[in-house]
C-alpha cells in the first residue's frame, strides 16, 4: 500500500454568489483520494457512510485506483451532511447544517492489508479517531500528515496535541497557525508548531498560497494561481493535500526539494477544484491539463535575477 | 535626468504594538527616493516643506544622491503631518492626525534640467499635482508610474482616471483595485484597469505579495517575505515602488522580464523597511544585505519541476 487516506465522504450542500447546489458528493477524503489518484493507482482510503450514500461514487473511486474496501456502509443510517453559504469574498462561509450521522461514533478499522502503508494523510477528522488510525499502523510510514482545523483546537486541544507530536507533517490555515502557537507572526507560529514535534508544517493561506516550513528553518512560497472566477473553495484545501501526497507517493522522494514540487502541484490540484461546484472539475481533469496548470505556475514565480 | 520623483516630504508619528515614535522624518518622496538610490545616483526629488523641515536630511538625501533641488521650501509655513496608529493584525490601521500644511497648495515646479527624465515616478498625491507635474515633462519618458489610494478614488475619480490614462504603469493595492474596477476577482480587476490606458498594473498585497499584469495576461507574481516580526509597515508600498524603479532606471531595461526583477529588489526593500520604524532600515542598508535578501527571495519560491 503507498498512500492511505483516513477521511470522511459525505453529501454537501453550496451557496456561493455563482449558484447554489442540490446535495452532492464532498468530503476530505473524496477529494484527497481522487486528487491523489491523479498520480498513483495505489490509494485506499478509509471512511464510513449511510446506505443512503450512492455505491456508484465509491464504484468511480475504485476506478480511478482508489480502493474502498476500508469505507464502511452502516445500515439504517445516513451519511454526513454539512449545508454552507459562501460571502461574497469567498474567504469567509456560514455554515448552515451540520449532520454528523455515521461520522458522530466513527470507529475506523484499517484492513490488515492496509496496515504498513509508506503514506499516511489523515484527513480533518476528531483528533481521537486520527489517532486510532495511527495505532492500527503496523510499519512506521515514510511520511504521516495530518491536517486539522480550529474547531478540534477549540474542542479536544490535548488529543490534538498528542496527535500533533505523532506526525510528520501539519496542514492547517494562517488562522489555525496563529490559534494553535498563539503567535501572529506565521515564521514565529510554525517554529513553534515545529517544536511539537512534526519535522514540517504547510501553512495554507488560501487564494494568498501556501508556505512549507522546516525545522532548518528553510521556508517555501508556492502561490495560488490568481484565477479569473474562483467558483467554489470547498475542497480546496483537501485537494491540495490529495495533490501533495499523491505526487510524493508516487515519486517515493521525501527530500525538501521534492516536497516543494509537491506543494505545486498540490496548489495546482487546487486550483482546478475551485473551478467548479464540489468534485465536478476534479473527476474530469486531464494530464495534460494538469500539466498545462504546472506551467503557469512556473511561469507565474520564475524570475532571473544573477548577484555577482 | 534618470528618475525623477514627485511625493510629500513629511513628519510621521506611528504607533505600532512594538512601540511609539515621536516626529519622524517620512513621506512617500522620502521613502521612494532613498529606496531607489540604493541602484541609482541619478535621482531627483519634486517636493514641498515648511520651515519647520530639518535640512540636514535634504543635505543626507543629496549625499546619497538624490537632487534635492526640486523640493522647494516653503517659509513661514509647517510640513505635511500625519500620525496613525497600527492595530494588532499590521494590516488595518486609524488615522489620527493628518495636517496637510504646505501639501494642501502643493503647485510643483519641475526645475528646467529635470524635464526630460527617462523614468518618472508620480507618487500618491492628488491627481491634479500627478497631472500638473506630467504637463511639465517636455520629452515622454521610457515609463511613467504612478501611486494612488483609495482616498482620490472617492474624492477625485474623474480626475484621477484622467492621469491614469497617461501613465505607463499604475501600483495599488487589491482593495484599491476592486474598488478601481469594480470586479472582486483580481484578474478580471487588472484587465479593466489596464483597458483605461497603462500598460502594467503592480497590486501590492502587503504581507501576501505583490501581483504584476500587463494587457497580454501575463502575470507574475512577488511574495513578501516571511519575516519573524513585522515592526512598522510605514513606507512599504514607497519602498516598493522605489526599489522597483531605482532598479528599471539603473538597467534601463522596461521589458516584462526585467520588470519582474524590479519587482524582486522593489520587495526586497519594502521588506527592509517594515523591520524598524520609519526610514531608519533603509538609511543603514549595506549591498552586501541586499544581495543576501534578494537571494532569500530566490530560495523562497524557487522549485524545479520538469514537464515532459
Amino acid at each position: 500500500m503507498s498512500l492511505l487516506v483516513v477521511g470522511s465522504v459525505a453529501f454537501d450542500q453550496i451557496e456561493t454568489p455563482f449558484g447554489k447546489t442540490g446535495k452532492i458528493i464532498g468530503g476530505a477524503g473524496s477529494y484527497i483520494s481522487l486528487a491523489a489518484a491523479h498520480f498513483s493507482d495505489d490509494v485506499a482510503l478509509i471512511s464510513v457512510v449511510g446506505e443512503d450514500f450512492p455505491k456508484s461514487f465509491l464504484d468511480r473511486l475504485n476506478t480511478e485506483g482508489v480502493n474502498t474496501k476500508g469505507v464502511e456502509v452502516v445500515k439504517g443510517r445516513k451519511s454526513f451532511f454539512w449545508s454552507g453559504k459562501y460571502h461574497n469574498d469567498m474567504n469567509t462561509r456560514d455554515t448552515l447544517v451540520t449532520e454528523l450521522n455515521v461520522l458522530g461514533d466513527f470507529n475506523p478499522v484499517v484492513p490488515k492489508e492496509f496496515r504498513s502503508p509508506d503514506f499516511l494523510m489523515l484527513g480533518n477528522l476528531s483528533p481521537q479517531v486520527q489517532m486510532e488510525v495511527i495505532s492500527q499502523i503496523e510499519k512506521r510510514p515514510k511520511l504521516v500528515v495530518l491536517d486539522t482545523m480550529n474547531f478540534w483546537m477549540d474542542m479536544a486541544w490535548d488529543e490534538l496535541i498528542a496527535v500533533i507530536r505523532k506526525v510528520d507533517v501539519v496542514t492547517i490555515n494562517d488562522e489555525e497557525a496563529r490559534q494553535l502557537s498563539g503567535e501572529y507572526s506565521l515564521v514565529k507560529a510554525a517554529q513553534k508548531i515545529l517544536d511539537l514535534g512534526p519535522k514540517y508544517l504547510v501553512i495554507k493561506k488560501g487564494e494568498h498560497g501556501a508556505l512549507l516550513f522546516n525545522r532548518a528553518k528553510e521556508v517555501f512560497f508556492a502561490p495560488a494561481l490568481p484565477l479569473e472566477e474562483v467558483f467554489d473553495p470547498t475542497g480546496a484545501g483537501d485537494s491540495f493535500a490529495g495533490g501533495f501526497l499523491g505526487y510524493l507517493s508516487a515519486t517515493r522522494d521525501v527530500s525538501f526539494r521534492n516536497m516543494k514540487r509537491a506543494i505545486i502541484f498540490g496548489s495546482a490540484m487546487a486550483s482546478f477544484t475551485v473551478e467548479k461546484f464540489g468534485l465536478e472539475r476534479l473527476e474530469n481533469l486531464t494530464s495534460n491539463e494538469m500539466d498545462e496548470r504546472v506551467q503557469e505556475f512556473i511561469d507565474l514565480v520564475q524570475f532571473d535575477i544573477a548577484l555577482v
